[in-house]
C-alpha cells in the first residue's frame, strides 16, 4: 500500500498528540519546540550511557561546546552559501537609554522590534561538531584525533512531525587525521551504529543520503555528495513507512573542514575528517513509536540492553 | 589590602591562562564562549549528580527543554523592558533565490548580511525556568509543583572574566503553588545551597541582589528588589575577594509569573513561585579556583562528595 501525503501528516499528528497524552512532549506552542517530561528523559540518559559504552575503545577525547560559535568562525565555513534557510543567527539590543525607549515603543504598538536589534559575534551551532574544527587549527599527531561531543544543534525547519525539532539533541565521534583514517571512521561507525539501534530492536536500514542544501545550485551539490557516497544516513520508520526518519548519520568531509581551518596531518598535508551524528530525540522518538508509548512495557531485551530498570 | 579594577583584571587573565593551559576551557575567539575539556566536564558531571543527590528527597517532576523558547511567550514576559541588553533573539533566512543571491553577494563583500535576515518565531532562553512557566498555565493541586531543570540559558554579556559565560548550563527547582510553599522553597534552597557548597570546601557568602535590569529605570526596580530581600545569592570569590561571583541564587517571584501566564492555586488564587538556580560552569571555576588546577589533586574529602575518583 501506497501512503498519501494526507496519511503521513495524520500519523504525524496522531503520534505527536499520543506523545503529549504520555507527557513525553510538552508543546510550546511554536512547531518543533518541545519540553520533554521525566520518562522521555530517562531513555535519552539511558541512550546516551549505552553509546558511550559502544564507544568506551576509541579512547576519544571528551569535549562539550555551549550551543552557539563564533559568527567568525560560521562565515568560514559554507553553510550560508549551502544551508541558509536553516541557520539561526543570534541578535541583542546594544543600544542607550533613547533606543530603550524606542524598542520599548514598539513592542508595545506591536511592530517588529527585532528589526532594531543588533548582530552578535555567535550563531547557533548547525550541527555539533562545527565549534570543533577551529580550535583544531595546525598539526596533528601522526594518531590523528578521535573527539567525543554532544550537544544541541539548531536547524530552522518548524514542522508538524514530531521528529523534526528544531533544537535537538546530537551525540558525535569525529575523525580528524588522514584520509584513510577518516573512511575508517566512518565505516566504522556505520556498522557500530546499525548494530546499536538493531540491539534495541529498530528496524533500521542504510541508506546514501545528500544534506538539504539550499536552492537551484543546492541540486547539484546533493547529487555529487551522493554519487562520492560521502554521507550515509540510518533510518528508520518513525511516522512514515515510506520516508523514514534518519535518526543518525556516519558522514566523510574529505578534506573540506581541514582547509577551511587549515588542520594538518603529522605529514603535512591537510587533514581529512568524518563524524557520526547520533540524533537523541529521534532515536527515543522511534523507541516510543516501535515498542510502545510506555517505556516500563518495553521488550525485556530493550530494556535489558539500554539498562532501563 | 583594596584591589584595584586593573588588578581584579589582571587575576581574570591569569586565571584565565591557567583554565586554559590545563585543557579547561577552550577558547572560541569570542568572549565568555569556551568549549570545555574532559576534567572539567567530568567535574559538572559529578557536581549534576550531587544536586540531584541533594534534592531527591523534593519528588520534583524532571522536565528538559532545548535553550529556546517561543517569542510569543517571551514577549508575554517583561524581559524586554527589564533586560533587553541581554536578551538572544534567533533570526534565519526565509527569502528565495533572489534573496538567496542578494544574501550571498553581501557575505561575499564583507557587508552586514545579517539585516536581511528575519526574525523566527524563537528567543534564546534568559533562564532555563522561563519555557516552564507558560506550560503550567491552568490550576494546580493543593501541593502545587517542583520541577527539576537543566539547560542552557544566554546572556549578552561579552567579557574577559571567565566565570561571565554567554551561554552556559543551570540547574534549577522551581516551585509553583502558594506563597508560604513559595516562600519556605526559595529560604529551604537558600540554607541547601550554602551546606552544598560549605560541603565541597568553598567559601560561600549568602547576600541580598538584584538583577541586571536596564538603564535608568532599572535602578528604581534593582532598589525594590532589593529591599523585599526577593533574590539572595550565593556568592564565591573566583577572581575578586572584594567582588565575588555568584554561583547560585534562590529567588522569590511573588506572583509575577502567576499573574503573567494565568498559574492559581486550588484555592483560585494566582500562583506564586520561586527557584534556586545553581551556575554550573560558575562552580566548577569556583572549585578549580578554591582547591587547584588539577581535579585529581583536590582534598580527599572534596573528592569524596563528589564521588570524583
Amino acid at each position: 500500500m501506497i501512503e498519501t501525503g494526507v496519511e503521513s501528516e495524520q500519523n504525524q499528528r496522531v503520534f505527536r498528540d499520543r506523545l503529549v497524552d504520555a507527557g513525553h512532549l510538552i508543546p510550546s506552542g511554536v512547531k518543533g519546540v518541545y519540553g520533554y517530561g521525566s520518562a522521555f528523559e530517562s531513555v535519552i540518559r539511558h541512550l546516551d550511557a549505552y553509546v558511550t559504552k559502544v564507544g568506551a575503545d576509541q579512547n576519544a577525547e571528551v569535549i562539550r561546546f555551549p550551543p552557539i560559535l563564533s559568527r567568525a568562525t560560521y562565515e568560514r565555513t559554507d553553510h550560508l552559501e549551502t544551508m541558509p534557510h536553516l541557520l539561526g543567527s543570534i541578535h541583542s539590543f546594544v543600544g542607550e537609554e533613547s533606543e530603550y525607549r524606542e524598542l520599548v515603543r514598539m513592542h508595545e504598538a506591536h511592530e517588529d522590534w527585532s528589526r532594531s536589534l543588533a548582530r552578535t559575534d555567535v550563531m547557533l551551532a548547525p550541527a555539533v561538531c562545527y565549534p570543533l574544527y577551529p580550535t583544531a587549527s595546525g598539526t596533528l599527531l601522526p594518531s590523528g584525533r578521535v573527539v567525543d561531543l554532544m550537544g544541541f544543534a539548531f536547524r530552522h525547519e518548524p514542522s508538524d512531525d514530531p521528529a523534526r525539532i528544531q533544537m535537538f539533541r546530537q551525540r558525535e565521534y569525529v575523525r580528524l587525521g588522514t584520509s584513510a583514517q577518516a573512511i575508517a571512521h566512518r565505516d566504522e561507525w556505520l556498522r557500530r551504529g546499525e548494530t546499536l539501534l538493531k540491539s534495541v530492536g529498530l528496524d533500521v536500514t542504510r541508506v546514501v543520503a545528500n544534506d538539504p542544501f539550499f536552492g537551484r545550485g543546492g541540486r547539484v551539490m546533493k547529487a555529487t555528495q551522493r554519487e562520492q557516497e560521502l554521507k550515509y544516513e540510518l533510518v528508520v520508520p518513525i511516522t512514515s513507512r515510506q520516508k523514514p526518519t534518519a535518526v543518525a548519520s556516519s558522514n566523510y568531509h574529505v578534506d573540506h573542514f581541514g582547509v577551511t581551518f587549515d588542520i594538518r596531518t603529522a605529514d603535512g598535508d591537510v587533514a581529512h575528517s568524518a563524524c557520526v551524528g547520533f540524533g537523541y530525540e529521534r532515536i527515543a522518538l522511534a523507541l516510543f513509536n516501535t515498542h510502545g508509548i510506555d517505556s516500563g512495557l518495553w521488550p525485556r531485551d530493550v530494556k535489558r540492553v539500554l539498562e532501563l530498570s
